[in-house]
């Protein structure tokens, strides 16, 4: 099983460390193939970069040439998923949906700690859209930007920690997500010191993303997912035509 | 004041439409400017086109050189607007919320009558993250595909009629939003054969539009819509910086 | 264009004030006609001087003995208007509304800044039923009674300054909407003071009211809002049929 | 212990059919007065009468000059219950509120049969704002007008009877409630015709109210329902201050 | 009239305290018998215990073997009402929905003290389950467990004391509700501390039961609580069966 | 990996079917071991039968003598999965969540379809508690109930079948669930009669058990599912305590 993990941002360090991440959550057999969009932002944090980041992903998994059983976007609380979901018939699973889905089966509550308070929205609205919102204690935003999850791993732990632990005594979250792609790595030391379970959204979705394909399981076609109609598609758009 | 309204699609006779429609709700002394994208399908009917749409308004918005007071965002149920009120410090009015807004002032629960099946669920979402569902009594489909609306006015009318007195009768709507931009000029044709208010979206967006500016307001930028961050942008959407 | 703006209480001075307020939002031509009830209470403050006022206020309206095109009922959260759409053939455009739709244009979720605590609940009901709610977050009290807005201005002003600091701080409004007719004219320094929009109601609903008129559209009458049908009313009441 | 049942319309044979139907639900030593306001429509079919009603009801009662323990609002739908509360320090039970918190013991679903269609949203706001909608499968119109229950009788329970059936067979109604005060004394032959329980909002009022009063119960004063606040109350008005 | 008050838990003073609450409350003529599970757990906090205590109910009520005219559930949150409703034909009260239900009738909004703050989540559901949610303004817990109510009376009465405190100033409750059976009787002294009406579910249970009886309803047979379909029940629940 | 698949009645021949079906999709080196309960109903179709198969499936589980790594419970809408999370460490997925989560990643909405009508109730409440039920369009009965599934499995399927069939087509669901542990092995065909994905719950169980083990999560235990604290468990119950 060949599964396309895309980041959202331009930035091939995040790229390879989500892929590792994915890699060590799948089961044997499952080949997981990182992808970097072409153009966008080095990090998305607002509804523009994440929109130029939605037509990016998707230009991406449509130029890829070789057969992939599932498509997961790993970006948290990002645009662009239902396209994806239009454009191909394997699944397509969203970081933000796979966290959700899989803290509801471990806790009656759950809480997303994310980066920048602006993205906190964001993930709301995917949240809100995707019908997993009813059990979400709160988002919750670190105050660190992508880019510094990388640059200081230590701040961000303990920034991350810190909100996980409000989210648990004030929101009674009974299980934290972690709310951007490039915290993959970082849920077994929060486990550790908050004492309750920790989502990676990046491993929870290969596990979905499986469990689809083995189920033979796919979007269905017939109304809100359905193929594109065929379109006179011009200007710089007319690549994804081809 | 110079209000741009951007046409979602690439279909030069239907940003003249909507500019004629605008144009004649506007007040003495707004000046409508309409905008055809530069890039991406002929209609609109799903999340690829919606999402592909979304920066090419941007886009065109960003590229626009002179001086403009608000934009209006001509598509019904399309993604993007959270971006451009990013992107911009002047007012953004999307009409599918612009219709909604208006309708929920002269009757208790409004529907909305659009063209293909499909198209459905983004309307219904869009209304839902804009908040103005609650009185939204129902979203119906005529069946008709954008294009068809240029090409049969009668058809299109007869079938616009139906689903407006369906969801009347049985949906117990009390006034009827018309679900997408090529459907400006139709709302007094309709309301004759309905006997409820219609609502056409583009008008509806002048006045608000044109409401926002005469008070001095514009997008609140603490938050949610605040000024993108800096980014390196790459790539294509590199353009974006210019 | 002629625009009904009715006080909801029997003090002139805040009637005219609001008309004040009124007249310098409206659009040139536009006529504003401010009008006090002849009965009730002097500030409204509860439930009971609400509902005295709502019929006060169809008293007042339904004697003016010139012709009119909208009708705007300056009170925060009062009962009354859905008598007014029945009894007349105009729009009618309350200011709770006005503020909160003109809000949701601007910032993705909107505070507003009211007198007591004891009508925080009205104006809370005022928003469910009108179907504007999902946005708001919250309704806060500045703990200061309407009539002592006008006695105490610069009091009146750090006491909603602050309210309106928390609301953003706390609840995450990106807009504040005040609460109440007798704080028109204070939104430019709140503004200034807190960084956000700020609505006034009475401005917003002469925008809503004009825009209307423009587009034609007046109340549906298919059911919620049809006229009244024939009784015999008797007593005091008996006046509303002449 | 003496409660006083209070007609919203002015049609004293309704106030005593009411009367009547709660005499004959009270426990012993229960006395029920029927009072019939002073002034308003002969019957209430929407907000206007219904907003004339609500004054018209507090005037009745507030005149009242001999002691009472309790206050029975029967009307199906109306406006004014809160105002009562605040003035007030015994409890008022609205007929509304009682046919529905009876009916969710016995079934898990409820509708309401009312009489015309354009008394629906007045029952469904109703029952939004006293937090009683929940478990409300629909609110049904048998098309008749108040004042056809008495005329016609045998046509009212036909036409109840058939929207009572549709109720449980379409919208999964378990119990279903008489959405009139003038519907008082019908509920037993519908309950055989349907097979379903069937409530008199009167009859469940008076035990609501019986239950409040031997519980020592009585309305909150802390904030929504807090005494009216002194004011200068002027014109017709003056005489609630007597 | 003869009511049955079952205690949910074996302790045997829990269910004699319980029954003179409920005698206390009841109206002449109406005999109370307080019952106690044969098996179970001595104190009901959590979901285990409490799925035992639901068919300990069960199995105590259908094995007594006198007539009687209603049941009531007398544990706070906990699981099993809808089984009895199946396997009866008289009323079923239980004491979480009875407090709710008056409590709305006195406030407008009310929150639940009850004993554990793992017995939250279990309240919390019975209340959306039973459409009685809306009004909530929070449960919370004082921190004591069920038996310790009873060991140290003065210490319960101040934790809860507090919390009705902090649920009034804070989470804006106008009403009270004792959420724990083995609360009875401590209703009027936090009344007095409070200022606000306190609600304990076994009286309030005593009156809406004897309501039901005396309008003669009991639970619809359409569907939810359609009488059991006849089944081979075999090993320990075979008694079930007698 | 060893996984627990607890059937909820006591009928030998579902269980096996089940544990067939939760084999079959199984990964390589996943044990599955079906359960059958000891005491209870040999069907489970309403409140009564469900509360005593939450007890027989915890008992069952609670005294299985082998170490396992996740249970699942196999019945729709029943009760007792909060009393197994209680009581165990290791995971608890219920075949109705499972069946839900998964839909929503390949479809907008979707709808169960089930045996009597008298356990939708269930459903949907189970449903609603589980935070699952936003994007639920219909729960549909096909009217056989569980031991005719068995009996007449052509006649099953086109009741089946025709229900979700009605389920697209009405209630615009892209998705069915099959609403019955004793369904498990029709979703291939019914998914070519339909066109849209079938979700059979017990296969989709096991791969959300298998993720959980593998991401190496289990309940969370710092509130709702904490263990039971030490108790008195006396009479019938007192074996739980072995």
């Amino acid at each position: 099983m060949r599964i396309l993990v895309v980041n959202v941002n331009t930035t091939d360090s995040i790229t390879q460390a989500i892929a590792r991440q994915a890699q060590a959550a799948a089961a044997p057999g499952t080949e997981i193939i990182g992808l970097t969009p072409d153009f966008g932002a080095d990090s998305i944090e607002g509804n523009f970069e994440s929109y130029l980041a939605a037509i990016a992903v998707m230009d991406k998994v449509m130029s890829y040439d070789q057969p992939f059983d599932a498509v997961i976007q790993a970006g948290y609380g990002e645009h662009g998923r239902e396209g994806l979901q239009e454009l191909l018939n394997v699944p397509v699973v969203d970081i933000t949906d796979a966290a959700a889905s899989t803290a509801m089966y471990v806790g009656r509550a759950y809480s997303v700690v994310t980066t920048l308070d602006r993205t906190v929205p964001l993930i709301e609205d995917r949240l809100r859209l995707s019908g997993l919102w009813d059990r979400c204690a709160s988002v919750r935003a670190s105050g660190l930007a992508v880019l510094e999850l990388e640059e200081s791993p230590e701040r961000a732990l303990e920034a991350i920690v810190r909100q996980a632990e409000l989210a648990v005594s004030e929101d009674r979250a009974e299980v934290i997500c972690l709310g951007c792609g490039g915290m993959a790595g970082l849920d077994e030391q929060i486990r550790q010191r908050t004492g309750v379970p920790v989502i990676d959204g990046v491993s929870a979705a290969v596990t979905v993303a499986e469990s689809l394909v083995r189920l033979g399981l796919s979007t269905s076609k017939v109304r809100t997912y359905a193929q594109p109609r065929p379109k006179v598609i011009s200007g710089w758009a007319a690549k994804f035509m081809r």
